[in-house]
């Protein structure tokens, strides 16, 4: 059973003084070989998405299973993979006609994807490369967020055609997001429709590979048919969300923040850590709170201790409430430099806040650090 | 009249190509100034916050106006402050018994204050602590957040004995964040309300400092009676949550984020940026959206620009909404590569996403970066 007060007592073997990211490499590890066996199973390439982690040691457990192409959301990040020996990668984002010079330098030297769906990027692509670079359509399969939508045959045409006759660019084939599939109440069917969708566009199309990228579809679906590629990320540590949503189980949950307890109010039967939304991100789950607790045993992560919410956040300060008989029994034997292990809401979110990951034996995997120009 | 594609223009001449964060220093040496006026008017001590900052150089604007005293809420941006010469710093957090040998290093340099509400973390410090720090009693007046509530007089007669009978530290007095305020229907209310708790306790304990910090309650009342001290920090720069409760005007939003357009779509009125959750923070409005654009004129920020909304964000993305003529109007003349500049929803969370500001004549003000262990 998950304990409190034991959880304490071994992040505090970790040294560990204020909030820290922690992963369990193990479960990570897990999460990952699990993905390229279906993959591999399936017959498609698996092309997992590197935003959720951005570490290139966390890149390597990948490589160790075999995984030698992956996906990005920035060019910032394409360069850092790039630097670590990545040398195939997707900017699944919709190219920048202001940082096409950066494309370039960076398709000199690796094999480089990037994402259209305007003529104004492609011109701009057209014009500013001097480099082959493989070039994906975005494709709308419902999200509604970015592409194509997949039965405006007539764009999907034109776009592909202009893509064909720039100079560099080589069509690869669509790529969809389906987002939709995070908030969906079945996320298979959603999966089940993104594929039969890209498929209705590929019909008219006749050329290309099929791209699809969301964890829910993949992790709830073992039917991958008509795919090429998949490119799911949050699979490699979970969080909340996809616990909440079915999509994985808790002891998938692949990486918490440790936070030290600073105040305790036993009258109102809450706790104060110091970890706010510059730590963990003001994602919520459904009920409006924004994490729960972890256990911290021998080997790694355990369950989820009963009863405590993460209910409210400010900047800096978190306010744990206790809920039922034992958090609150918990709760009165809680002191401030006590550690706690909050489980993320959206871990993307909350990693994307800290430099590196500390691994529960000890080593630290520094993180890709976004440049701010 | 501000204007969606003149800002697009000004924003290229600025070589702004991925999102950056912009600060229009003008205004905020403004806000900066009319605080420091104000408080000096009322004869209260302005200890600033800098969380909302992070940055030397927007300290040393501060310091231009004469402040010698900041707040911080991390013992990382207090050793940072320290470093760039700023000597008298509260640590307005619950102090953290993990961190206790750190604030000691701290304490043998500058003028350090800490804050506490539990006989633990008295304990702690006293146990500790090698050189003097002045410590708050952080005094909760209705917030609910951290502190001992003001009408608990036992309580605040026991713990101001604790801090009385502790080497080294030096009881300062009450300290409260009267962060309802940021929320209240009537901020001036709010902060009429802190003052009179803080002073109840004051008569009880007849002695000690009385120290309030919030921008809603200074930025609305002149009256600041009863106060010793000052610590509101978000005034700066001012944002969207601001502005929606009437604390300031548009012409007071002193930082934007410049977000490069990477997809259009006038069929379902959106646009789309490459600035999301991961630059932007989920912070939102009342009304659910995450932004809104401002105009950049010839000499700095202009107003908002009518009916646009960042109505959906995820990590990377935000889907911008063009509601009304003008803005359709102007939908239809976007092309990626434009840029937009994005007014934040709260600066203090915005501002936590960036390395470092660019002011609009061009230089780069570094931030602190928070130590990740």
């Amino acid at each position: 059973m998950p304990d409190l007060l034991a959880t304490s007592r071994r992040l505090r073997e970790h040294a560990i003084r204020r909030a820290t990211l922690l992963v369990d490499e193990r479960r990570a590890r897990c999460n990952i070989k699990t993905f390229v066996q279906r993959a591999a199973s399936a017959n498609v390439i698996l092309r997992p998405h590197f935003k959720t982690h951005q570490s290139a040691k966390v890149a390597q457990w990948f490589g160790d299973a075999g995984v030698t192409r992956a996906t990005v959301s920035s060019l910032g990040q394409a360069r850092y993979f790039a630097d670590h020996g990545w040398q195939d990668l997707t900017l699944a984002m919709g190219a920048n006609p202001r940082e096409v010079a950066d494309y370039d330098d960076l398709a000199a030297r690796i094999d480089l994807g990037l994402l259209v769906d305007h003529p104004h990027t492609i011109a701009a692509l057209a014009s500013g490369l001097n480099h082959p670079v493989g070039c994906w359509l975005d494709c709308d399969t419902g999200y509604g967020r970015t592409g194509v939508p997949w039965h405006d045959t007539d764009r999907l045409h034109d776009l592909v055609s202009l893509i064909e006759d720039a100079p560099n660019l080589t069509f690869r084939g669509l790529l969809t997001h389906a987002g939709h599939g995070y908030v969906a109440e079945d996320p298979a069917n959603t999966f089940s429709q993104t594929r039969l969708r890209l498929q209705e566009a590929h019909t008219v199309l006749k050329r290309g590979l099929l791209s699809a990228g969301d964890t829910p579809g993949f992790a709830t679906t073992r039917d991958w048919s008509g795919l090429d590629e998949a490119r799911p990320g949050n699979f490699v540590f979970y969080d909340l969300m996809q616990l909440e949503a079915d999509i994985c189980t808790a002891d998938q949950l692949a990486c918490a923040v440790a936070c030290p307890v600073i105040g305790v109010y036993p009258e109102r039967q809450e706790a104060v850590i110091h970890a706010g939304a510059v730590h963990l991100s003001r994602e919520a789950l459904q009920d409006g709170s924004f994490g729960r607790l972890l256990g911290l045993g021998e080997i790694g992560f355990e369950g989820l201790l009963p009863g405590w919410e993460l209910e409210r956040l400010s900047q800096e300060h978190g306010i744990l409430k206790a809920i039922g008989d034992q958090a609150r029994a918990e709760l009165v034997n809680l002191r401030p430099g006590n550690l706690v292990l909050v489980a993320p809401v959206h871990s993307c979110l909350t990693c994307e806040q800290f430099d590196c990951y500390q691994t529960l034996a000890g080593e630290t995997l520094p993180r890709y650090h976004r440049e701010s120009f």
